[in-house]
């Protein structure tokens, strides 16, 4: 079953990635953005060629902020499966990629007033908050704590001083976090009180890991939330641009309705191909691709405790994304150092502005290459 | 060489253009939105079947929202082929699709205040300048003026009454005119006195049928303005997502530097392969394409002549689309009445709200077929 994960050469993901390849120097092991180095699933290839061969270029169906038939049939097909999640007909929304989903949310759905953004996150979660117009409000995870939990009575506060939406990556990248629906439904009661709204990225939902976390829809917790997800992640298509977003609410599918085109109109006709071969044609890879980074987990742990044994790391419930403490080695910024020597990671910072020694890492790769990603980091670190 | 162009079947039509044919019921002929019923150029299959082939489904390399070597290389070529126009290096910004690029044009690049818009104009111009926050002023073409002209001195009324941004169709849908050097001279001179700045969509510029009319970039005329394009109109790849903006504007490019990858990540990875095929090689189907409409423009007017004689139309020098006057037959709607006789166009108040009597009729598809859109036209507005 394993060997449905291909993994790329060096060339071929150097041409299939021209990202994650592209911005490293030859000779550089890429280990930063969230690409994986895996050919993709052959159900994805040959729904792609498919529509190729068609000439599949043009506009996908209009009515793309309602409903769409296939991709939601598809997706809804995956949520019970994977999940026992019984997704209503009509619920989902397709949208270019997750931030215009989230930037959709917060400029048509959400209430007015400061967004709440626990820290360490996903880059552009402030970008979008800013360009949207919204103050932020963070709250940051104690880079001491045992367990990464949300702070929630920091949370309040925000919301006692006027936030009305909290941007919740569940599960967390970087966290490693798959949160437990006790700890989802706290942060539905609180959110409750103040008539706040939840927008969940749902984007690593299909990435939870071998081991005892369950992925626990935020929507199915609080009907009231809003949830954004996308096939891309977990079967490495973001370049095709094609989202979700979903809502119970009759009154947000009335304002989606009501929207012109150009609200919502950025994804691809070919984004969405692959999105219906994904949700619908591809569990094997998945499991298979969720064994694999089992494995590479390990490895990883393997490697920090034989050659960074002082680094700290949380369990790594979800994702490809490894989040790694490297305060003991006593560099304030270790991906850049890491540069040097030859790996790009990513450096903690620009996941928790002013974060010192951490490094984002993905381990999605071969099992060579992930060692010897994390012998260069050491011999940066420890030179 | 016009056999190059290959007329989809109805079948193929159906497969390959889920927008312009999903929206039709079976035997209603789609003469709406801007899609063409021709399989695409070789190059382009060519280079997006090696795409899927190698896995580049990933991200587009970063650094989008400043110059791409490939994308940007391809399209100056075809400048100079084309228009004998010579664009600078690091001029062009990859965007996720014209209506993208104004939207970032506006938000980061315009001066504030009102936007000014030719109508009758393409209905998303309207939607992004309410979504942008902007006022807009139009500026109405006289519908039995003899050629579609710019009022220019309605314009300098709008930008005596604040307005400092003119969004400009050029060559324009739905006018089908190309403004000549000249036109566009006086607009630059106008724009001038107010300090306003001119954002020209020029995505139809490959399209300047055969006889006389001659594209102007309206760079070479104004440095200062704004231009967005896209091969994916003349190309026939609309639902790939990839576009260009244009500026030769030091401070411009500065301030694109300056955005968040947030503000600017709309364009797939396989639109920019596209881009690069179109741009670079497919001039002889361009070529062959061109011939064909002009063709067909032909055919329509003998059509309408007979059959639809107090049918008024202007010259189309550019684009597939025609911009009908039929209020000489009394009926309001006359799109709304075609789709009882199974044709399908765009409804002129669409492009200008409350205009009667028009329509905008696509003449991209087979022969045959545009010879029954005219009859069943006819039929529905002399029966
Ligand atoms: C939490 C999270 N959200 C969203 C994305 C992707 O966003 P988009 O679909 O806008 O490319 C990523 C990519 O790594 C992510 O980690
Ligand atoms: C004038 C004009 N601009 C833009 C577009 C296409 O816009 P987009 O690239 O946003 O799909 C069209 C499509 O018909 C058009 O006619």
């Amino acid at each position: 079953m394993a060997g449905q994960i291909r993994d790329y050469t060096d060339s071929e993901a150097r041409a299939a990635l021209p990202c994650k390849w592209g911005a490293v120097p030859e000779g550089t092991l890429p280990a930063w953005v969230a690409e994986m180095d895996y050919a993709p699933a052959s159900a994805i290839t040959a729904a792609l060629n498919g529509a190729v061969g068609r000439g599949v270029l043009g506009y996908p169906p209009f009515g793309g902020h309602g409903p769409d038939g296939d991709l939601e049939a598809a997706f809804r097909g995956f949520a019970e499966r994977h999940w026992g999640w019984s997704l209503p007909a009509g619920a989902t929304t397709v949208v270019g990629d997750v931030v215009d989903g989230i930037r959709l949310a917060l400029d048509h759905l959400c209430p007015p007033g400061p967004v709440v953004i626990p820290l360490p996150c996903y880059p552009p979660f402030r970008e979008v908050v800013e360009l949207a117009g919204r103050e932020a409000r963070y709250v940051a995870l104690d880079p001491d704590a045992e367990r990464a939990e949300l702070d929630l009575d920091a949370v309040r506060t925000a919301f006692d001083e006027g936030a009305r939406t909290l941007l919740l990556c569940s599960p967390h990248n970087p966290w490693g976090r798959v949160f437990t629906r006790a700890e989802l439904e706290a942060v539905r009661d609180l959110a409750a009180q103040y008539d706040a709204r939840v927008v969940a990225d749902e984007i690593h939902a299909p990435l939870v890991l071998p081991g005892g976390a369950k992925f626990t829809p935020y929507l199915d917790v609080d009907p009231t939330g809003l949830s954004v997800l996308s096939h891309s992640k977990s079967f490495n298509t973001p370049g095709l641009k094609c989202a979700q977003l979903i809502s119970l609410r009759d009154d947000d599918r009335e304002a989606i309705a009501a929207l012109p085109h150009s609200a919502n109109h950025g994804w691809s006709v070919l984004g969405m191909i692959a999105g219906v071969a994904a949700w619908r044609d591809s569990d094997l890879w998945l499991l298979a691709l969720r064994q694999r980074l089992d494995v590479l987990r390990e490895d990883l742990s393997e490697h920090l405790a034989e050659r960074l044994p002082q680094a700290r790391m949380r369990p790594l419930e979800a994702t490809y994304l490894a989040w790694i403490d490297l305060r003991a080695y006593g560099v304030s910024d270790p991906a850049t150092l890491g540069r040097k020597h030859g790996v790009r990671v990513a450096p903690g910072h620009d996941y928790q502005p002013g974060l010192d020694g951490h490094v984002r890492l993905n381990i999605a790769t071969s099992a060579d290459r992930l060692e010897e990603i994390v012998t260069r980091l050491a011999k940066a670190l420890t030179a």
